[in-house]
């Protein structure tokens, strides 16, 4: 019987690695998993509290396709507190995880066929989700001259080669954790509303970041996001995705939002109803709490530890001698060229760089190839979301490993 | 800016009824709500004690995209236990929802372009997801000859009339609570398998039927499904998606899962690691719960209550004087013709019917032009899902209403 095209999307190398990862745990050999893009805090305690509350005594049918009232109004609220932008919550969409607010700002925006556009490296779903809708993707390859993200002038040049329905950006980035400066934000949306491009900006890792306000220093006591959102450019047509996944550390609960432009909320109602219902009631009812000031500190405590790990890596950024590394502005990821490293060693690809490096020394880390198709095979990807006792080990495990390799 | 001409999905009807009951019950005035397909009892004691400890002391990450290996057990063992299937946990996903369920099932199916048919009327959801995906539609017309159920004949009739690449069956179904026959389900998985067509099966009001086991008579004390499931058609490619939101109420979790013919589960995998990334973590590890013995008696408990709620309305059925009712054989809806009443009445359809009733006597109903675009103006759906008294107190109601209006 017939299975479809679309459904043929690429499987990720770091399944391959994990799985190996979890064979090694099972005979008794421990694992440094420096693959997940997951805090291992888990939900502040003001939410896991309303959430225990609500079983006790709440009620957990469906909401509102677009989220319980009450959270759309605290997130609205948010975006004043951290960004001075003034939001009605109407204008925010609840969604099932960033994932589920993918799926739905996608359907609103582009028909079958549309051409959208995404910078080379990047988030793999953005490209499957895509395609697995009919969408054309089309991928601009960006480099360290750009901090590994689009510019107008990619999108004219693509533009020119057949119009762009829309681009995809993120900021903090994955795999790279570079951003988009407040400038550079501006001047891909006036290219964007000038050519009647649709902007859809991921920001599920704001307020994880290094260089503005909630940098090392002050992520104690400052829980700003340190970067430019694209809410700003609602009434311009931009859509925002964000997430509790990774500031609020509630990857499981399956809960993000949509900041939508006034054309896309009818749209976005009415397919939500239909392809989600809503997103999870209790999940919704708790993450109110996340909007606390208890919630917000524990969320700031999370990001100066993931500061102190990147500080550590940095430190030792020479010994890992990597050819370029990707400037980690945000998120808890260090994007690194290993191809000068495999020529020495004679390792054919970043794959069997992680295979090798996993056997050797139990460190699991995630090859390029799942985020740069064109590029990955000389890129590995480090998440330092894990404790920074474990960042610090793995990066000595790995540091000795390729030296190991390099004088054979 | 363009907006996606897939994103125009008709509007239920239901929601301006129930903007009006909000409004209605905002102003001091009582409302019956017989709208919601929603049981009020929640999820079981167990399943909310098991959520609780989660919480206190759980791990709430990702899972595996396919659902936490724990749960995709129980769930094949439930079909052993029900419907005396053998089945393998990799052969289940679990979903965030049916709805999940679906747009996995659907993608991993169907491409663009391909045609798939569903019984009008129907749950409306299929048919938008379906068109947001891009598929074509092909609308069977199902009346009281066949149970409201497609028939092998009506198949072949779309067939010739260009290839189906699928058709979604309901038992029992929404709106009208008709189930599909053992003999009839084997029928239609015949007429697929010869044909290359993927059936796919919508279960998610199995346990919730008043003719065969879980009857009036029999449903406090056996829960089985008393529904032929196509689980056991699995190697003939059939897919079965089910969910925890009905027999279980646990609707705003957010759980369900499918059940996989052997060449969807790699694509379904490869999909909801992408379009998903995971179902809710909580709902997943409390829903094991729902496979202990006080879960499945309060479930039956609930059955056994709308059962009671079924009995009295089927004895009121005459003061109802609708033309045709469906044969609720399952699930928890009485859906009615009422063009006669309308014609007697001068009230030109069946929102206006909803609106009024609304208006008259504090009853909320849904017109039945959410589940037919054909013929729905004559029909109304009614829900019994909601305590006995109120069911019992809205259709005295409902008869008064009509009488007094007839009498004019």
């Amino acid at each position: 019987m017939k299975v479809a095209a679309r459904s043929h999307v690429p499987a990720f190398a770091v399944m391959e690695v994990l799985a190996a990862a979890n064979a090694r745990r099972a005979a008794g050999e421990p694992v440094l998993n420096l693959c997940a893009g997951e805090p291992s805090s888990g939900a502040a305690e003001p939410v896991r509290e309303r959430a225990i509350e609500l079983l006790r005594s709440g009620d957990l049918g469906y909401t509102e396709a677009l989220g319980a009232p009450a959270l759309r109004s605290e997130i609205a609220q948010h975006y004043a507190r951290w960004y001075d932008v003034a939001l009605d919550p109407g204008h925010v969409a609840v969604t099932t995880g960033s994932s589920g607010g993918f799926v739905l700002a996608f359907l609103a925006a582009f028909d079958v066929g549309d051409r959208v556009a995404l910078a080379r490296p990047g988030y793999p779903a953005y490209r499957n989700i895509l395609v697995a809708l009919g969408c054309e993707v089309v991928e601009l390859d960006c480099g360290p001259a750009t901090r590994y993200q689009p510019t107008p002038e990619q999108l004219a040049a693509a533009h020119a080669d057949g119009p762009l329905a829309g681009v995809v950006v993120a900021s903090p980035a994955n795999p790279t954790g570079t951003m988009i400066e407040p400038d550079a934000l501006d001047a891909l949306v006036d290219w964007c509303a000038d050519h009647d491009v649709r902007l859809v900006s991921d920001e599920i890792y704001h307020g994880i970041t290094y260089g503005g306000p909630a940098s090392a220093d002050t992520a104690s006591t400052d829980d700003r996001a340190g970067a430019a959102t694209a809410a700003r450019h609602r009434d311009r047509g931009a859509v925002v995705v964000s997430s509790f996944s990774k500031y609020w550390a509630m990857t499981g609960w399956r809960l993000g939002w949509l900041v939508l432009p006034d054309d896309l909320v009818a749209p976005v109602d009415a397919l939500a109803g239909n392809v989600a219902l809503c997103p999870p009631a209790l999940a919704q009812h708790a993450a109110v709490a996340a909007f606390s000031e208890a919630s917000y500190a524990a969320a700031a405590a999370n990001v100066a530890t993931y500061a102190t790990s990147r500080a550590r890596l940095l430190e030792r950024a020479p010994d890992l001698a990597w050819d370029r590394v990707a400037p980690a502005d945000g998120a808890f990821y260090l994007y690194g060229d290993v191809s000068g490293f495999l020529r020495d060693a004679g390792i054919p690809g970043s794959v069997a760089y992680c295979e090798r490096l996993l056997a050797d020394t139990g460190v699991a880390i995630t090859p390029g190839t799942d985020f740069d198709p064109a590029h990955g095979d000389d890129w590995v990807r480090l998440s330092f979301a894990a404790a920074p006792a474990t960042v610090a080990e793995a990066v000595d495990r790995i540091v000795a490993w390729q030296d190991g390799l390099r004088r054979r």
